[in-house]
């Protein structure tokens, strides 16, 4: 990210915002796009991550024609914006069947699954050719059908080719255990191993590539595998803007981050080398990683240097969060003889989907405005205008 | 909280969504208001807990006029609702100068201080009659000037009584050490700790109650304390729908948490004694307790008994939580074989401030909704209508 001298001024930046580096964003859509074209890989982007009409044209700008999403509300929501593809990555929620034979008139819907009553309770649905995935857990222990349970797989396979509505997509993993990596080469061998596990389980089952494709999603390994062409499908999504996460782990250079949040210094204590912002949980969220002490981080301030190129400054750790108060170590005690009360500080934040999420809106760097969905805005709020004017 | 069978039949509940117990609220706010009352303080609770118009309605049921918010624009957002005393409990934003401008204008504003530069800043307002509180560090070392620096309390007095159209408020901290406390006996220790504090700062500066108020915030101490006479005013927010940390620290009972998560089961693995909820970080925050096992723990299961009464569950602790999964243990394998995907589960949350504000809209048991203002809320919205019909 590079700020001119006039990037911040007149932007509104009076609390805490979202500063989007449109540029970035741009250029790390095509990496990607570009990556899985060579490989001759389906790119599906995760749209969880940026949840925005906006941006959603930036991938279509690279030729992306169908996307992720992680509920179907979601996919309602990015259906409305004209997409008509969308694969909801998320265990099949029972509660919103409606809402699924609604969705599959109008788009080519895929859902997981990975239990028997699940996909019985889909078969009762009048909605026809819904694309159907089993969900495997390749190792993340979160969701799915453990991949050595091939038994299981195929007890499945047999039920959905059986329900004449359904149609078997093939097999799904989000092996999100690359976040738990301790260097880059490791996320690659988490890569490669799960790519191995569907394989073995796909020839298990005596299915082709044709008949059985594989989907993969998560940032790291998509980033860092050297190549994707072992795989049908993949789903990242963080990657547009990137973060801290991405960053420690080798994924991401901290000039690929896309996304940093704008706060205004509220309270300087040169004594005690701290300074408090006007930045908290409500608009950082709760992640975080371990500083150099051992001790939770929630974010780096980020300072421009000449150039006006924003670096990572990894003295200055926001490093205690309360719903609005955020307060930042300044451990070589450069930052409190330097800043005020009033002025604004750059965060380059650790989960960039999470703390996107808590924002309506992105601020890009040439002073738009980019509207975004957050999680559970609902039905109650249709057509109910806002009525703050402040 | 107690549940009729009916209670959760046909409201909609089929995504996560957040389930309020009217009824308890009211007690809530009935228990503290008479606590106040009975030691003639004034009660000026804290909105940013539930930031809803209908629940501060029923806070001038019980005849509050003033009220404590953490941002000027929620301080805004609550003049529009008619509140016209209203303290900004949070370092003063210097960004933000002309909306204090503007809404000093309207209602009687409190604004808290603690350095001589904003002091300064605020003078060159043509607002008059601005209540300024020096607000003092008594711990918790987050914001305030340190108690034990009279000289510099001293200073700034004198700066704020010298500028024509500021006038001196008091005292103002938020012991928020109360939340770091071991026990409930150390929660009123540190209380009483901080009060007393704050009482030996004033009669350093030679003041009286009548001439430097002494205001105290938080929920742990302002429950416990068995008497609040020595300050002048409590602020606290969260005793409204209480939560597993105020439960934790005995501050309350959990029949007295008034506030539950109601979210879809969409996985459950008997094998692995594991469940999935729809239902993640955007719908708890990462907020966490240590659970038995010394990790971290996002919520608890509730059960209701054959009398409908909703109690914690421990065997069945929410231990994982990406953006929209929640992992639930369940350690005497008990829940997986008693649900299935499709079910509800209600469980409680850590820290109820941090998720209500995830969320545009309570439903209470009685089957209305009640919205709410989010952080992040922005000017951007102004007039636009929410497009999602879904």
């Amino acid at each position: 990210m590079r700020l001119l001298p006039t990037t911040l001024a007149n932007r509104g930046l009076d609390r805490p915002r979202l500063l989007l580096d449109e540029h970035q964003a741009r250029r790390n859509i095509a990496f990607m796009a570009e990556k899985a074209a060579a490989a001759g890989v389906r790119f599906r982007p995760h749209f969880k991550t940026h949840q925005s009409a906006i941006i959603g044209n930036w991938f279509r700008d690279q030729g992306i024609t169908a996307l992720t999403v992680s509920s179907l509300e979601m996919a309602a929501w990015f259906a409305q914006q004209g997409w008509l593809d969308i694969t909801v990555a998320f265990p099949l929620n029972l509660r919103q069947l409606a809402l699924v034979e609604q969705l599959s008139g109008k788009l080519q819907l895929g859902l997981l699954v990975d239990c028997s009553h699940t996909v019985s309770q889909l078969s009762t649905l009048t909605a026809a050719d819904i694309r159907v995935w089993i969900e495997i857990d390749t190792g993340y222990q979160r969701s799915g059908i453990l991949v050595e349970r091939v038994d299981q797989v195929k007890r499945l396979l047999h039920q959905i080719t059986n329900s004449p509505r359904l149609r078997f997509a093939g097999l799904l993993t989000h092996s999100g255990q690359t976040y738990h990596a301790d260097s880059s080469s490791s996320v690659v061998e988490r890569y490669n191993h799960t790519v191995r596990q569907l394989k073995a389980c796909r020839q298990e089952l005596g299915l082709t590539a044709a008949g059985c494709p594989l989907s993969v999603g998560d940032t790291p390994g998509c980033t860092l595998a050297p190549d994707l062409k072992d795989v049908e499908e993949i789903r990242p999504g963080n990657f547009v803007f990137y973060d801290l996460m991405q960053e420690r782990l080798g994924v991401c250079r901290v000039e690929e981050i896309a996304l940093v949040v704008a706060c205004p210094v509220v309270a300087v204590y040169p004594e005690q080398q701290r300074l408090v912002i006007y930045g908290g949980a409500a608009h950082f969220g709760r992640e975080s990683l371990r500083g150099i002490d051992g001790e939770p981080v929630f974010g780096y301030v980020g300072l421009t240097d000449a150039n006006g190129t924003l670096h990572l400054n990894r003295q200055t750790p926001l490093v205690t969060l309360s719903q609005e108060h955020g307060l930042i170590n300044d451990l070589d005690g450069s930052l409190v003889n330097s800043v005020k009360p009033g002025d604004l500080l750059l965060l380059f934040p650790v989960h960039a989907c999470l703390t996107a999420d808590l924002y309506p809106v992105y601020h890009t760097l040439t002073g738009e405005t980019v509207r975004r969905r957050r999680s559970n805005d609902s039905a109650v709020q249709t057509n109910i205008c806002e009525e703050e004017s402040i």
